[in-house]
């Protein structure tokens, strides 16, 4: 996906030597007060932050800093020009943290450095950028986009006597669609109860309430879903009819 | 960190192409249903998985799933053997996820295949293995471990006129330890209020109650704090004595 972007002129990478930014080649040194480990020097940060373009969105990772998350990177596709200070961890110079325009952690834990973080940030980004994902793999279909992804499957239909939904098999679209959707809300209900959106379009209100009284899809798809399949303005996406599709 | 905990045979990380688990090479095919995308088929996995050690914990990344924290690095460097399946994002057969141990997400964010997330994990858990950091590296002084990390400073001692606090350039390592603690804390209250532990050593009690009174370090110091430079018994670390450092 990197690559696809790179080879698009959709993305530039370039990963910049902090060595070339001191005389000696000396990126870091002993940490004053006689605390443990090496740190990078201030003055070599800041060189190489300088010859940086100016329009450019400086983060610097820190291992307690705001988990990096989606909208983040959504930010971030939008931006002409990112950076990011990969130091060691124990750590920087305290006072290269002004020259950053946010500081973000990947998650709540310690690596050692920043390079997994910069490529969390370049992967997630790159697929973001006009196009690179192609066409069938549509962001609307994105885990984090209003609900988590549905599940999928390939052949065999059965494999070690698992079986492949039967709904997926009958060739059916419109009712893969609904299908699609209950269990993307499912699972979003299931896994991140917290993410559940609150303005809800008509089928997606009747299928939340449809889960949170232990309804099947099956039920649900007989007794109300079934309008949604004849009532074609109704929309299956939130201000979107399905003729547009 | 990865290299020295290869060269120091407390790590091997083998790469295992799924590829080889087909006759024609092929990992994936359409997926069921006139969904987008290609999905990674079920047998290939299950080949793979079958062809690993029978002790191996193995791991499914989902991005829906529980974000990998530090306890669960914590409880990876303590097994003999972890296996990441790592599938191009959209998707899994998911029928594979009855192989795993366990499923986890690198964030609340997409990206495109499981490699980064398998690279924070080897990354994150080479530096808990025997032998990997430096004495000086203590885990003790990891973010994470209690508190977050104390800011560090490295020369020059004034940098584009912001100076290192006068403390780490004293000398007095008894003091600094303090001032060092002061820090963590206060950052920690600052940056993730709901991590402060509810044990508290009385001097971490001691520093907590004159943070929320908005005390600075060296009222405090000269207040309560030179009482534990006295009181050595009392101890910086909780269940430790500073004599035993």
């Amino acid at each position: 996906m990197v690559r696809k972007a790179i080879n698009n002129n959709s993305l530039e990478v370039f990963p910049i030597d902090l060595r070339k930014f001191d005389a000696k080649s000396q990126v870091d040194d002993k940490a004053f007060g006689g605390l443990p480990g090496m740190v990078i020097k201030p003055d070599v940060v800041f060189k190489a932050v300088r010859s940086l373009p100016k329009n450019t969105h400086i983060i610097l990772p820190q291992p307690w800093a705001k988990p990096l998350a989606q909208e983040d990177l959504n930010r971030f596709s939008k931006l002409e020009n990112i950076s990011i200070i990969c130091g060691r961890y124990q750590g920087i110079d305290e006072r290269v943290r002004i020259l950053a325009n946010e500081e973000l952690s990947l998650g709540n834990f310690v690596l050692s450095g920043g390079e997994v973080f910069a490529m969390a940030i370049i992967e997630g980004v790159a697929r973001l950028l006009p196009n690179v994902l192609s066409k069938t793999e549509s962001l609307e279909e994105d885990s984090f986009n209003r609900w988590i992804g549905a599940p999928v499957f390939t052949r065999p239909a059965v494999f070690e006597s698992m079986q492949v939904p039967e709904i997926l098999l009958s060739g059916d679209h419109r009712r893969i669609k609904l299908w699609t959707l209950w269990q993307r809300i499912e699972r979003t209900i299931k896994f991140r109860p917290n993410e559940v959106p609150i303005e809800l379009s008509p089928i997606e209100s009747s299928i939340v309430s449809a889960i949170s009284r232990g309804e099947s899809f099956e039920s649900w798809l007989r007794n109300e879903g079934n309008k949604f399949l004849i009532a074609r303005s109704a929309g299956l996406m939130p201000g979107k009819n399905p003729e547009e599709k």
